[in-house]
């Protein structure tokens, strides 16, 4: 594994309903790249309807944009407060949509496991996901919260050994094409 | 109220991940009339974004068929299944999403209103509203449960004062491009 051709770009998701985060993240070998994130908060406010319409444009925009290999979300949790998982849900799902639709492998990590393989600590709570992200990616600075728990599920994945196979696979497509 | 040339018609949606209702009624002064329903279940099994993609082609459609003046779907509603609400949340998402996409009103309806303006009870069960909504839209048999339900909200909004206002507003747009 982790050839030296191989390439994996993967656009890792923060959903919510007001702050909506992403993060591109590109695996080379076993080299890590920051390639660009972002929170999606311009005009998330009012109906639901018309957010979920933002998310939807600024997402499809970045797969555009970024061409990622696959798209990295966190599982759903089941938090205390029903009213905000069913919320969350909402946003989630335009998340697994735009993925559908641009026919991505879509890849769920728990937030415990993606706290786990970023700091090495289930327990670790945001900030420290963001300094750890902030090292990993050789970023001059923290990132907003929304977009480095993105950026942090997208590390999470490009690194999970499932990934690799992923990339493996990529390396061999992309070689037989220049072969052809 | 109740203008003679008064129409309104409204996509309601009862939303599911693997069986998701919509139904059409227009109104016509008082007059209701059932212009077509369905139940989005075919392909409905495997992954949820693929699912999500299936329900958002299939509204789609309705909407460029139908000519809806306005959407009409059920609040969340928070039942004791968080996981089952979760999950609804992701197909309600399309619902809204699609609603805002087309640039249509979207009204909410909670489930004991519906109930209460079909039949008369915000406790009635599945069955009774699927036969008030037979009774009501004169249909020569009882609709499939997601669609009666379905019909059964775009009923409620049809009925519902507020969207008299509407419904002349349109009347009264109508007339005038007429005159025009």
């Amino acid at each position: 594994m982790n050839q030296p051709g191989a390439v994996l770009r993967v656009l890792g998701l923060d959903p919510g309903t007001r702050r909506f985060g992403w993060g591109v993240v590109e695996r080379r070998g076993t080299r890590l790249t920051h390639v660009d994130h972002g929170v999606i908060e311009e005009g998330m406010e009012g109906p639901l309807g018309p957010r979920l319409l933002i998310i939807e444009r600024r997402l499809d925009e970045a797969i555009r944009e970024y061409q990622p290999h696959a798209v990295a979300i966190e599982t759903l949790f089941f938090a205390k407060d029903v009213q905000a998982a069913a919320k969350l849900a909402h946003a989630r799902a335009v998340g697994l949509l735009v993925a559908a639709r641009a026919d991505l492998p879509l890849a769920e990590y728990q937030p415990t496991l993606v706290k786990k393989a970023v700091v090495g600590s289930g327990r670790a709570d945001k900030d420290q996901v963001a300094l750890m992200v902030k090292a990993l990616l050789g970023l001059t600075e923290l990132p907003l919260l929304d977009a480095s728990d993105a950026l942090a599920i997208a590390i999470t994945h490009v690194r999970a050994p499932a990934s690799n196979t992923a990339a493996l696979a990529l390396a061999l497509a992309t070689a037989s094409k220049r072969r052809r």
